[in-house]
């Protein structure tokens, strides 16, 4: 059932070649003080810092930076950020990056005006903010995490060893974000395949749970078979601008609260993906593409009905003269052949998990009860060994 | 391709059975002067006017009406409306209706603080506000037309035989919808399947043009599918909750310009409906259901791809040993089927058009450029004919 809920998403997307062009009159519905994040190095080598200086620059701006906001941004970065924000009277963020510039420069947001630890307050307390939010904005250049239309901001603690993800409300999604394909095509295979998984995979953790054949369930299927067709392409020939373009609209789409709906939702992949990115500082989508198989064959009797229709209406897979489990079976074969396309990491081991991290991990494992099978710790560690 | 689009949708949606609960909260939001729009009797016999009138007094509001929106809204009901908003400075408008006192509203909301003529100035010569815009809010008792989450707003002029549709930016759409599927299950049968083909047709209006395999055609095969699935049951049920919301859920997220990005769109069916509708104020579901399959079978030849793909995608019709053509058939034969299931109008004569009606709707039907082939009035007429 869809059963009750709220949907607001009030996030200004502008998308395409000429995407940029709108910076300059959105940055005057937003303050003079304005702190721009980025990752590393790359954002200078291809021109876009160039680029966007320019036009802070003619807006009259004055320009405070966070630079090297990393993959996995660390707690130590939250709060180094939240300092130069407070120093600087930051009254807007633009972040210029992927995912986790965009989740980091949220998390910096939220906890500017706040006297309280950030990490306490949002990723141990899960609490909601009770201060002023300075308003994001983002230029993306990465497709995968869907950051760009959310409240959700992911930050690591690498010294308690935990990946923590909050999803904050709608008053924290960016207010407006840029979206130019083109910058997605600088990135290497490695990320440009972990991020299009990391976009299945998220689609998978609300798709595979609970209440289903509601429009949520439709619209998932829809996007899943236009991702695995873009996707496909786009591993032959990334210079494949259209590809590329579906795969990114498709990203913010992923998860943006829509496919939610009616949904309990899953996230023990990405539950266990981010224990093992606690530990290893893996990229995501690939912590992601390391457990699902194992995960999925684990729970796949306890949902055999929503298997059996992902393999029908997802991969294709005709039903004729299959029962249940061997049509779920061929669908989970199909997505393990598709991974396998796309060169993604499939075991644990290769991202550097060891058997004497697997106690750890097994701790750093938060359980959700939306799945097909709630989990105990015996089950995350039965499918940690069957991802090494 | 998808190209280079904006998106920008920020309605609140509040969906399900406790959905009214949030517009106490809401109207804090808005100014004290409210115009409550509503149709016929059905909203005081159902009991909703009685709740919402007790809202709004514990809200401190006072309450001006206009009452009697007819389900095609006329220019002169329009007129009235701007007379009664200025008489009690009314500065947020609450619709309580269908789709037509949605889209009534919004086109009274951008016509209150202007000075032009609304007809002539957004009917007319399709200009775009320049005056302060009125907030307006929507509870919705009917599914179909999606003018909670759009700009959209559908003016008929009976003395000019006109019936037109404005879309209007974001800043027209409602700033929150009710959306409480419960209240569109007191509708009659013919209102109801009239909703659920306006639905179809509104995705088939994007799917069916221009630049094909993008997210787009994904998702509206994945909506268009769930609605299949969902008004076979509402049919054999109407009180199936769970069908009815679905069919809500999907009337929203037809038409809020998602599935229309990277699509040139066609919107030749709901022109020929329109000029229909204007000659005989028939329902507009009814109008669109009875031009359709003329229609679509006069274009598959220039769209013989898309008409394959819809038969094998949407109604599950295998591609094994059939030509194209013969895949394109089989796939408009089976949502004639549906239709029939439905009990749709097939035919404009029986939605009263005579034939010397014929050259004066072929007149009244705007031709547009974004569908498969580009009709001429000689084209307009042979479908009309076709359609009787």
């Amino acid at each position: 059932m869809l059963g009750n809920f709220t949907y607001h998403n009030p996030t200004k997307l502008y998308f395409g070649e000429d995407a940029l062009g709108y910076l300059k009159d959105e940055l005057k519905n937003y303050g003079s003080n304005v702190l721009l994040v980025y990752g590393g190095g790359s954002i200078k080598k291809s021109g876009l810092y160039d680029e966007i200086t320019a036009i802070l620059g003619d807006a009259g701006k004055n320009v405070a930076e966070v630079a090297g906001v990393m993959p996995n941004p660390t707690v130590e970065k939250l709060n180094e950020g939240v300092k130069t924000a407070r120093e600087n009277k930051t009254d807007f963020i633009l972040a210029v990056g992927g995912g986790s510039v965009c989740d980091y420069s949220k998390a910096v947001s939220v906890s500017v005006n706040c006297g309280d630890d950030p990490w306490e307050k949002y990723y141990i307390r899960f609490e909601e903010p009770t201060c002023d939010i300075i308003p994001v904005g983002c230029v993306l250049t990465m497709a995968g995490t869907g950051s760009e239309m959310n409240g959700g901001a992911v930050i690591t603690n690498h010294a308690t060893k935990q990946k923590i993800g909050h999803v904050f409300g709608d008053d924290v999604m960016p207010k407006f974000s840029i979206l130019n394909p083109k910058y997605t095509m600088t990135l290497p295979k490695y990320q440009m395949t972990a991020g299009i998984y990391d976009i299945m995979n998220h689609i998978c953790e609300q798709y595979f749970s609970g209440e289903d054949d509601n429009t949520s369930d439709y619209i998932s299927e829809g996007l899943m078979r236009g991702l695995i067709t873009a996707s496909r392409k786009a591993v032959i020939d990334p210079t494949d601008y259209e590809a590329r373009s579906n795969i990114m609209w498709t990203a913010t789409w992923a998860l943006n609260t829509l496919v939610a709906k009616g949904k309990s939702t899953d996230w023990m992949v990405h539950m266990l993906g981010q224990a093992v990115g606690a530990y290893t500082d893996a990229t995501h989508g690939m912590t992601l593409a390391a457990v699902s198989l194992p995960y999925y064959r684990y729970i796949m009797p306890y949902g055999l009905k929503k298997f059996a229709r992902f393999a029908a209406e997802v991969w294709g897979i005709s039903r004729e003269g299959k029962t249940d489990e061997q049509l779920a079976e061929a669908g989970l074969a199909a997505m393990e052949n598709w991974m396998k396309e796309l060169g993604l990491v499939m075991k644990i081991s290769e991202l550097g998990v060891t058997g004497d991290m697997l106690e750890g991990i097994a701790d750093a494992t938060l359980i959700l009860d939306g799945g097909y099978k709630i989990f105990d710790r015996n089950d995350v560690m039965t499918v940690l060994k069957a991802s090494m």
